[in-house]
This record gives C-alpha cells, sequence and structure tokens, in this order.
C-alpha cells in the first residue's frame, strides 16, 4: 500500500498579510527509503514568526522559500521505517520536517534529526526545549547578559519565546517584566509563569500611556530587553532603557506584514550608550546542546512552564498561521498532524 | 595686577538651534592660587558637538550644564603659576578648561591635567592626539572591530573624529568609504587623509540617491559603520549593511537641534543581524593612554593628518560653535584664546 503525504505548499507570495490562497494542499506518494534515509510521521508541526518573511521574495537574512513546495517547519513525531542504524521504528524524533504529514530524512547528515527527551511531552521540543526556548536562552545568555537584581523586559511575553525569555531570567534572580495583549494572557504570564509584572499594550492606546505603564513596572529603570514586536513597544521601552542597557532584537512582528516601522529615537541608543543586537538562533548551533540541557532540565523539574495552541489537522495550518501574525494564540502555536 | 579672566557662560537654553543671545561675556578677576592649584593661560579652545546636548534640560548622559557659569570645554595652554609640584611655569598642558582664557586646576586631582606631547602641535592634543582622535580609536577598536580587507564606513569624515577613524582603519587594512558635505570635504578625505572613497553627501538629495552611492562605493557592502550623524545617512547605510556588521554610535548631530530623527527600519536589525552600540569615550578613561600612545605616535610619524579650522578669540566662540553644527568647519574647530 503506497502512503500518501500531505502537504501544504506556498503557491504564491503575501502582500501584506497572508491569505488562505497564498497555500494549496497538495497529495503525493511518500518515496521508498534509501539507504541511510528515515520516514518520520509527524504528530506536530510548529508555527513560527519567522516564517513570514521566508514567505517574500526580499533579500532577508534566508532565501526566500521556493513556491509550490511545502513551507518549512519545525516537527516532532514517530520513525515510521528507518534505513539507518541510529534510529528504531517508534523512536519520537524532532527535525524540519515541514508542512506535511510524513517527511523523509537523511540520517547521516548531522543535526537534521535529534531523538526526543523522554522526560517531557513530544511536544516540548517543539517550544520550550526547541528553537523558540533556545532562542530565549541565546538572547538572554549572548546578549541580554542581566546581573542578579537587575529588571529584564520582554514583549510577546506569553509566547514561546518570551515566556522561557522571563522565566530563565526569573531563575538568574532578575525582575522580569512582560509586555503582552490582554489581561488574559497578562494574567497567565504573571500567575503562571511567575513574571514580576506584566503590561497589557491593548490597554495603552499610544506612546504616552505604555511609557507610564512601564514607568510603573520598571521603577529602577530597564536593564536588559528582549524584542519580539517592534514598533510602538521597542520605542516606549527605550524611553525606559538603563546606561548601558542591552537589546536583543529577536524580532520585528509588528512590520512582518509590510508596514512602515520606525524606530522613534535612535539617539537614545547614544544617550543611554546601549548595544542592540538582532540575532538568528540557527546561526549559532554550536550553543544549542548547552541551552537544551538547561531548558529540559527546568521544563523536568517543572521550573519552566509552557502554554500551547493547538490548531487541529495540518489543513488548519494557514489559517492558525495568519493568527500566530496577529496574536491571537495563547502560547506556543502548533499544529497537530494525525 | 590683577589678573582678568574672560569667560563665555551659558545663560539660557537654546530652543533649536543655538543663537547669539544664549552666552554672554562675563569678565571676573582670576582668584589667588591655594596649595597644589594650578593656573593655566588657555591658548586653545575645542569646540565640539557633544556640547550642544549639554546645553539641554533634558535628561542625557550627562548633567544638563549649569546656567551662568563658562561652557565646558577642551584646552590646552601653558602653565603661568604653579603650586603643584609635578607642573612648572611654561609647562605646556592639556585640560578641561572650558570657554574662559584662564582656568585653576587641582592639580592633586587624577586626570584633570595632562602634559603636552612634545613631539606635536599643541593644539593636536584637541584633536587627533585628544578626545577626537580617542573617540575614533574606541569606536573602531571595541566595537567597530573591523576585520583586515573589510569595508570601514564613517560619517562626518572630514572632522576630527571621521578623520581620525579612516586613517585608523586604513592603517589596520580596512577599504574605507567616507560620507561628508560637499566636494572640497570630500576631496580632502580622500587626497589629504587616503580614504579610499567619500561620498558627497550634499549631491545625494534623498535616500535612493545615497543608497545608490554607497552601493557604488562598498561594492561588498559595509562591515562596520561609525555614525557621527544619523537620520537619512544611517537609513542609507543599514539598507547596505553586510550580516553581522556592527555600527558605533557617536553622535547623531542631525538631531542635535531637536528635530525628529527616526530610523526608517530598525527591522533590517534583525534582518542582518548587526550590533549597533553607542558610547562615551570619557567612560572608558582606562583605555585612553593605549589610544593615545598610538594616536601621538601615527601623528609624528606623518601616518595620521588632521585639519583645523581656527576661530580668532574667545569671543568667536558662540559664532564658531553654530558653525560646527551645520557643518561650517572644516576639520577640527578651534579657538584661539590668546
Amino acid at each position: 500500500m503506497t502512503l500518501i503525504n500531505t502537504q501544504i505548499h506556498l503557491v504564491s507570495r503575501p502582500r501584506g498579510e497572508p491569505r488562505a490562497d497564498n497555500f494549496a494542499k497538495v497529495s503525493v506518494p511518500v518515496p521508498a527509503l534509501e539507504d541511510g534515509q528515515i520516514l518520520v510521521r509527524h504528530q506536530f508541526l510548529s508555527l513560527d514568526p519567522y516564517m513570514r518573511g521566508r514567505m517574500d521574495e526580499a533579500k532577508s537574512y534566508a532565501e526566500p522559500h521556493p513556491l509550490n513546495t511545502p513551507m518549512i517547519g519545525g516537527t516532532v513525531g514517530v520513525v515510521e521505517e528507518s534505513r539507518h542504524s541510529a534510529f528504531q521504528v517508534g523512536d519520537s524524533v524532532v527535525g524540519m520536517g515541514g508542512w506535511q504529514t510524513y517527511s523523509v530524512v537523511d540520517a547521516q547528515k548531522p543535526g537534521l534529526l535529534r531523538k526526543a527527551d523522554p522526560r517531557l511531552q513530544l511536544s516540548a521540543h517543539l517550544g520550550a526545549v526547541g528553537m523558540p526556548g533556545v532562542t530565549a536562552w541565546y538572547g538572554l545568555t549572548q546578549i541580554m547578559q542581566p546581573q542578579e537584581g537587575q529588571t529584564v523586559c520582554v514583549s510577546a511575553a506569553s509566547g514561546a519565546v518570551g515566556g522561557a525569555l522571563g522565566q530563565l531570567a526569573k531563575v538568574r534572580g532578575c525582575r522580569v517584566v512582560g509586555i503582552a495583549g490582554g489581561p488574559d494572557k497578562c494574567a497567565y504570564v504573571k500567575d503562571e509563569l511567575g513574571f514580576d509584572e506584566c503590561i497589557d499594550y491593548k490597554a495603552c492606546p499610544d506612546l504616552k500611556a505604555l511609557r507610564a505603564a512601564l514607568k510603573a513596572a520598571c521603577p529602577k529603570g530597564i536593564d536588559a530587553h528582549f524584542e519580539n514586536v517592534g514598533g510602538l513597544i521597542l520605542d516606549a521601552v527605550m524611553l525606559r532603557a538603563n546606561a548601558f542597557s542591552r537589546i536583543a532584537v529577536c524580532g520585528m512582528i509588528a512590520g512582518y506584514n509590510g508596514d512602515a516601522l520606525p524606530m522613534a529615537n535612535p539617539s537614545l541608543i547614544l544617550v543611554n550608550r546601549m548595544r542592540i543586537e538582532g540575532f538568528i538562533v540557527s546561526e549559532h548551533m554550536q550553543l544549542w546542546p548547552q541551552a537544551l540541557k538547561e531548558l529540559g532540565g527546568l521544563v523536568a523539574q517543572g521550573q519552566l512552564k509552557y502554554r500551547e495552541s493547538i490548531a487541529q489537522g495540518l489543513e488548519s495550518a494557514p489559517e492558525a498561521f495568519m493568527g500566530l501574525l496577529k496574536g491571537r494564540n495563547f502560547g506556543k502555536q502548533l499544529v497537530r498532524i494525525d
């Protein structure tokens, strides 16, 4: 019996917000394995903001995603068939399988597939103990480098990256202030994730209001900030930044759909002697083992909590992705494949 | 006979561009020295863009300059009277004497006064072998850290800081591209200072033109940039920045008079994984001896050239300062006091 692989292709490039007709469902037969290959049946697909950038034609840190191929994406699943001795049928594995129900992986190539940590839920490998968690870990430890007692701020605080960032900073003895959209997300960030404060940016209609909220939440100013959003939020944070503060730029999701997104007052970089640094976590693979070790340990001990928004079925991926860009998810956005 | 000290006081805070009536000339008697004090007769006063920030009431990296006192400023001069064994009458000294003809210095306090390097012209201690030179050295070696063969860019390239920056980068084997205003300054930067290229921003009416000029001058992109100006120039540089490029932010002179000065596209920080860092050279005094040693050596050997704009007489300081903010100077702006 030939297995059928269902895929979601990018078939046209979005102008502004992605729409359903930028995607198409395609069914293809799963090819026979060659020596050294593994067939993985996906259980969860990860949806992440970086994917929006790949949909554009424009030069970015990565090549544009080619049209008429399955969108890239992190996946967890089970080995269905193996022609490589390192993986057995039934193994739970983590990889970059893309928006499809199956993937064939060359197991000889290092780094494409890793085995899941048996202490953890499988889906955690796409969130707190996967790319989002390592992203938070890298930004905090390599760029923000906060000292105990310093004030750390993070936008999109209820998301997979932001939630991990704040909890990693709490472990290091920092005062942690989140920024999130809506009272439910803010309550979660404070009550469940243990941040010291969380600001509801939707309750702040303008820069002045957001600045006042940050002043109240950060009475000693902001020493280090992790930026997922950009725009008004970054402008307000810079107005509250301390001398020698550091900002790790992980995302500018406010501008991903093509809106102009200026920084209002870059002269604060000089006034506050700030360091602002952008990074892409996939360019620092040598640090992943160290990061995953800390993240996995914290999750296993219950010190790093996370929440998931799970869309049902591969076909729901485009709509779930559009919702992610609008902040409709609550925690790590996943798609359950089976 | 009582010596008279002529001073220029800041008597009101400029709104926008400084005007002559923000300053007033005041004459006071020179006080008798106490033990450990030195009386210095100033020969040159340094005018620098940072002074504009001090004239504002607003919070900045330093306290606002107090009204009705002589403006601060670097000075070189001659010891006229000494009650400290380390300085003799006739010694040439470098300090922060301010906008006045004499200063009384507590020579016990470390760092207030240093002796001039006899190999050099006295005025060089206010430029290439003084604060401007050390500013360039710090930005280049501590933030920009270019490798041999990389492309280094600097705005206000004909100024005291920019000129030193480019020549220090040439010594390190970099391709160096300056940005300056007008054909005369550009010719000086290329022909006298030895930059590889110099772009006349006045010949570039908009971002598109400046971007095209940078593309032509930097065929391999920009690896490191030293920013003195901000605004359109910074926007254009960021559009030409390479992956992992570094920008040292030393000044945002385009915004010193209160104009809004946004950064058009901060998402490039992420796309290009850039590091942007502001600094104030006076916060890194521990590195000055190392910097001054290299700078003094290069000037003495003729490898670090500079040019001076000299205004005559202390009374000319306000007008010369206003011209500096408009780029009317050509090279290091000084005031000859005697």
